[in-house]
């Protein structure tokens, strides 16, 4: 079990017994601190994590977030050593554009949760940081008493230079969570690029936090986000916010029923709180069981998520035959001379692909 | 040159020379037929085109149509041949929902280009049509006057099980059209799916029909096509319509400046036309006219023609890695074994993916 009234700082210092993937081959006088400590075994970060042991915990994801193949190899091994006790959970992912209050909201939230008894770990996808230039969820002054709160595990997004990259690592680290016994898994996005996709794909439930009158309803429509959410919570609707963020209920409310009925037989909520003032936090936790106990009934639950196993599954491959083909020697040296001919009007961009697949 | 007062269907029927592919192998009285003409050579096809024959053109453009190995070879050869011959040109692409008009539209607007000397060539990308089926386009009954204009040349979707085969083949029809001395090719496309993103990515110019309250705008910001549009025009702006149309004007204006500035530097335009009554066919061309002076001026025409080419040569690759893959026997073999394996719990997806990696 996580220590008392730990910081997230000395939490990320315990984990020195495995040094970060950086430091491996640039920093020689890390590598030999890390050699002094003895490494745990798979066996003993496994039974670690199902006894509840965060140290372990936090050591295991930092092997699922090393690029050192030992490490990638030792983390498999913990992983598939875990999956058969991975508990039941609730996997939630939040979004918003920054300013939203999405660190206040998940203080709150998160805080309420483990007032009901739950254990909560809260993880985040942001491809465009990395552990050394500060993420989401690196700023910890909103989160305070969550950082602190025994039933409450906070991991940073992990570093990567692919969303496929980053996402995965997240996956896989909540498979670790699970086995550790926590039951809602909090997964947060920025509001920004591809990554909402990649969240949503993982997750149970997708919460979209929005500000009343922010104007980027359009956005929202455009980039496909409003049509993924299972709920649309407008925080800051407190003092002079209220009747604003009541109109933007009515606004959103009709917005959603434009869209075609989802495959989980669920209508889309509209809701509102206040994260600061702590009020409506109950209300979305509410609606999320409401969502849970429609789809533990309808067998969407299940089913999304082999969807979701099977989505990764594919999407995996993909990735991989791409980075395979493009970084064999020969394609790298001869793509660009292709891309010059066909530019030149010489060949077709098929033929050039055509040739460039013949060389592989 | 095309025979005057030649109709869609005698167009067709002179193609006979090359049998369509799906008679090769089931229809054996064809394929006879077929071999007791004299097949024309890949030299004779390309000095036919560049001298502007149709028949030439058509059969040049059934061999890349076609899925027979030996035509696949010689419509190569052909493309190639003719690739230093293309003429400048102009790409239009053009998108709406069924029942907005799109045929209608095409009459007037091809009629009106040929008249001012133009030579029009009009394709298509429908990948849920086939020949046999009937494609967009299939219907002539609207198309009538254009399909007996000499400097007019209609071409029906290609069929094809992927929307990349049927873009590919169009592209590459677009070359062979061009050697012809076409000047101005127009692809049209449905308003479903993902076809209008494989048609941008193949114009110069993205020209969206719509009409007066459809009431489908979401949809349209939804799906990105709006994004995409160089020109809104509203069609059926006419009688007892002008009002309304004059003020979805007014709207799409508004939703277009929610947008940000165009790489190109051209802010989108919306006009009015009515098809039918042969109103407003000009001014579309005078947009059309302005952006290019615009886009040749600043460089992105040629820019994008590039990128558009570079985009095509990795995709190609990318389809096709995915096809050598999923059609290895090994992998068709496991890879329902190891979503099993995933559904189960038994490993991670991440797992799966490598383990099928490693057999190809």
């Amino acid at each position: 079990m996580a220590k008392d009234k730990k910081t997230y700082k000395s939490a990320l210092q315990e984990q020195d017994g495995i040094a970060p993937p950086e430091s491996l081959s640039t920093n020689s006088a890390n590598s030999i601190k890390a050699k002094r400590r003895k490494q745990p075994t798979v066996d003993e970060l496994v039974s670690g994590i199902l006894t509840g042991n965060i140290t372990d915990l936090s050591r295991a994801i930092t092997l699922i977030e090393s690029t050192n193949t030992q490490h990638t190899q030792k983390a498999h091994d913990i992983i598939t050593a875990c999956l058969p006790h991975t508990k039941a959970s609730v996997r939630i992912g939040i979004t918003g554009v920054p300013g939203v209050g999405k660190s206040t909201f998940i203080e709150a939230f998160g805080g309420y949760l483990t007032s009901q008894g739950k254990k909560v770990a809260v993880l985040a996808v942001d491809p465009s940081s990395s552990l050394s230039k500060g993420s989401i969820l690196g700023d910890k002054t909103r989160m305070e008493d969550l950082v602190k709160d025994k039933n409450a595990f906070i991991r940073p997004s992990p570093s990567g230079d692919s969303l496929g990259g980053v996402a995965r690592k997240t996956r896989e680290t909540i498979i670790l969570c699970e086995a550790a016994g926590f039951d809602t898994i909090i997964i947060e996005t920025v509001g920004v690029g591809q990554s909402e996709t990649a969240v949503h794909s993982m997750v149970d439930f997708f919460l979209l936090l929005k500000l009343a009158g922010a104007g980027d309803e359009l956005q929202g429509i455009k980039r496909g986000i409003i049509e993924m959410a299972d709920a649309i919570v407008i925080n800051k609707a407190d003092g002079d916010n209220l009747k604003a963020a009541k109109s933007a209920r009515l606004e959103f409310n009709r917005a959603l029923h434009l869209y075609p009925e989802k495959e989980s037989g669920w209508s889309p909520k509209v809701s509102l709180c206040s994260a600061l003032k702590q009020e409506g936090i109950s209300d979305v936790w509410a609606l999320i069981m409401e969502y849970l106990t429609l789809t533990r009934s309808n067998q969407y639950f299940d089913q999304n998520r082999n969807n979701q196993n099977t989505f990764w599954l594919l999407q995996t491959i993909e990735e991989q035959l791409k980075t395979n083909f493009y970084n064999t020697p020969i394609i790298k040296e001869s793509i660009k001379e292709q891309i010059a001919l066909v530019e030149a009007g010489k060949i077709t961009p098929f033929a050039a692909a055509e040739y460039l697949l013949s060389l592989s």
